[in-house]
């Protein structure tokens, strides 16, 4: 038993019985070797006659001091973005095909763990985004985002207007359909299929993406994440920004989006060996080796 | 006088005449504030009866404590190319328009360069490329770019097949017209064109951006700075390595054409209220402020 | 007086007083020419004391021999939408810049017109499309479109999920946030900001241009207007199908959205010596003569 | 027997002696159903003993009925330029992957073969283009493409600049790698690399595909078949034009490359039930049906 790694909470995709059986098999094996495990309520509740105990993601968020998430992208993107702040590792196993996220294969999970938990992993910290609505120079509404901020139209309108500044500069005006700041984990995201380029993870970057813009010749940059950003729609009927797809909130003329890095990240634990460019590659069906 | 800025060089671009008037303006006017002024020579030597001691680019690079360049951001990459190593800051006048590099209008250049001396001034470092091509595990060519450096076809073929990878791990086969290694500052040139993403100057990274790529999902990616590079011709009847655009070599299959950050960076001084979004705005012609 | 114009209605953008000196003006020199001026009625009412009889565009729709509307592009996509299926021959005065529907300019319009009436024109038929919305067999919506039908999501998510056939064929199954399928004049409206080709208005062609496509490899595709495209949302929680951005018609999962050529083109006269690809030019910034 | 099809002519992959023992399994078959089988000289001379017939490309185009080319999409590109002007209707056999010209798989191609001699196919005639280098007001080089013709950079320089009209009329200045004057057929080649729009085989159209255009608002444009395009070198050092790239001609400075549609086909036949789209799709990887 791992001293670091002494509580041990296990989360499931949401709403998937199938991973009962894998989950339960872990669990039992981190109790075999000294590990406490606690089960995410929202899996162990899918689990009839659950033998762990159970508890919330804010009870996880203080009590664990890793956390090993089974599912797809998603369900990572979504965990990470309900503990966010408390600094519990997160370590992805993946129930189908590899993803940006979840990195370990269900099938060799055991054999992975027990080689990180002996400490051969490697550490990736990645920078959220933390977002203000300010209205009348007052915060109206603050989301974080582990992905992405997207501001866009919403249902009536074809086009919104709006402006941009950076650390107080202003960049530009645009008409399009919205404009995406994503951090280099939604770079491979929704970003990417609005034409933004690829950031990698240890980049100290965002990148603002715009889509389906009206002039023809504005184009993705990535800017330091140091900066705050700060998207101002004008005469929108209708705008609205959204955060991670998960979450959204609906503008007015003149509000104030301010996007900035949070304060925290996310913690994510890789076992030795792993290569983004080889989940690129193969997410992104790009040439093998000759 | 500033004392940390006593010699001063100029440097106009090279082969127009009509930089002689406006560069002796403003050498007279350095020197009737005490500073000792030098005259790049392939600058002085077209300029009638030149009254200020000419010397060479090197000895400019061992001497001046400031160069000032007069002429386009052209100019202005050939002669930091030049400086490598020498640690000379670098103020750019552009002649005619607005550049990314030269970013002081030859009309208010004497008001703008007396704030300048005078301390208010704000200095950025631009990272630039080192590249080795290795042969048969030896250096057999290597050459340093500010802008980019860009594998690709040479004169025969019409797509070319390599193998890229990064810090020693494998990223993609690629069969293409070529792939630009960008700086932040070459970001706004060749590699713009073929579709890569604007990175901020202050951004520690490369774009890494595919031309006509044959894979239909080959896209840009932006990588840490710290990175060794590494792209290999495999099958190339006809590759070829360029260095800004300015100096080339032809490579052979299996050469590694390995490109990492320089040690040194070209210093650039920006007067006070300089803004990059405004120059990015005005060339790409971006939507003003509404 | 050109007999085979005998009755000439004119239109002016909506909602625009600054529109009624140049429109009485011109209908002034019209009847002066003794041809019968007719004032759409949506533009004659905002001028006091309008000497014209008026009529709806239903009315003119039915009685004019030429129709000369003042405004720009999206006026004259609108008057031409009204007036589907009357065969009135449009000529378009542009109020400002130079627009791809509205060719002539209001500085220039009394000696345009005159050589116009005069025979000096040359005619060019744009072609439409009717959509069919098919629920269980059945047409439960019908519209036009001069530029563009597009499916895309509504207000609550992030991607839609779609399958296109086209003449029976499957084409393919879609993740986007919506496809656009645009007539050439559309080709340089939404279709052109979501990444599709220009397409010459004397093509007989459709172009299906993709919105932000999860798959990399997605492509624009032009297809012969022969071409019936089918389009059928599944698993949307909420797609939505929009015609010229005038009209929309909320869609649900297994409608079918049937697209094809309307039987009736837009005629558009034109002044001898117009041309599409100085429009072009002038609108894009493309490169002038050397 | 097909007294259509009276004779037929053999032609393999060039160099590739696996291609021998299915082509005279192929040309066994329709010997013994009466057919003349001719096989290309140089598919022939590669097969140990071969019992049949052989001819150069030129005499195919004179006596063959019908070509069966054997290989993949970048062999029947070439026996096609080959055969221009000789209207033999071709079909391609592939020898692996699905080809957007070879659409009969070498696993069932007697039984395909079957079908289509018995008349159940479709006709498919792709366009063609003819290319003439005009200097000083003559021809000094004509050359017809299949796919494309390129105008673009040779070997020293990193951009070429030139200019476009199109029946007379002025299209653009540009300055960037070169142009692709595409073909339907060779929208799915290199133009597609480039960013270019795919277009449906029936579409009388080309495509202008700018490579790597300086000016970012620069776009693909498909233009009417009936068009003259003529492309104008300025200030060119160094630029060169392409046919399928298999052959060049180098430019001098204000030569006219000028372009138009062949007066000639290439027929190709398809077994009933072939779909352009099926093909795009597995090319292409888009999505399945669901």
């Amino acid at each position: 038993m791992n001293p670091n790694f002494k509580t041990i909470a296990l989360i499931g995709k949401y709403n998937s019985p199938e991973i009962g059986e894998p989950l339960l098999r872990l669990a039992t094996f981190l109790r075999e070797h000294d590990y406490d495990v606690i089960m995410a309520i929202q899996t162990g509740e899918h689990i009839a006659a659950c033998p762990f105990p159970m508890a919330t993601l804010e009870e996880i968020g203080e009590r664990a001091d890793l956390a090993i998430v089974m599912g797809g992208d998603g369900t990572m993107l979504n965990i990470a973005r309900n503990l966010i702040g408390s600094e519990v590792p997160l370590v992805g196993i993946n129930q189908g095909r590899l993803g940006f996220l979840t990195d370990v294969s269900i099938d060799t999970m055991i054999d992975t763990l027990v080689d990180m938990l002996n400490g051969e992993f490697t550490i990736e910290d990645r920078i959220l985004l933390h977002t203000d609505v300010v209205r009348d120079g007052k915060s109206v509404f603050e989301a974080w985002a582990f992905n992405d901020v997207v501001v866009n139209k919403a249902s009536t309108g074809r086009i919104i207007e709006f402006e941009v500044s950076i650390d107080g500069q202003f960049v530009y005006s645009q008409r399009s359909d919205g404009l995406v700041v994503a951090t280099p984990t939604g770079s491979t995201a929704y970003a990417l299929s609005a034409g933004g380029p690829i950031l990698h993870p240890t980049l100290e970057a965002f990148a603002l993406v715009p889509i389906c813009p009206h002039t023809l010749s504005a184009r993705p940059i990535a800017v330091n994440s140091r900066s705050i950003v700060e998207i101002t729609p004008i005469h929108a009927f209708d705008a609205r920004v959204h955060f991670d797809g998960q979450e959204h909130f609906d503008l007015m003329v003149n509000d104030k989006v301010v996007v900035r890095r949070a304060p925290s990240t996310v913690r994510l634990l890789h076992p030795v060996g792993h290569s983004y460019y080889d989940t690129l590659r193969q997410k992104l069906h790009w040439g093998e080796k000759l």
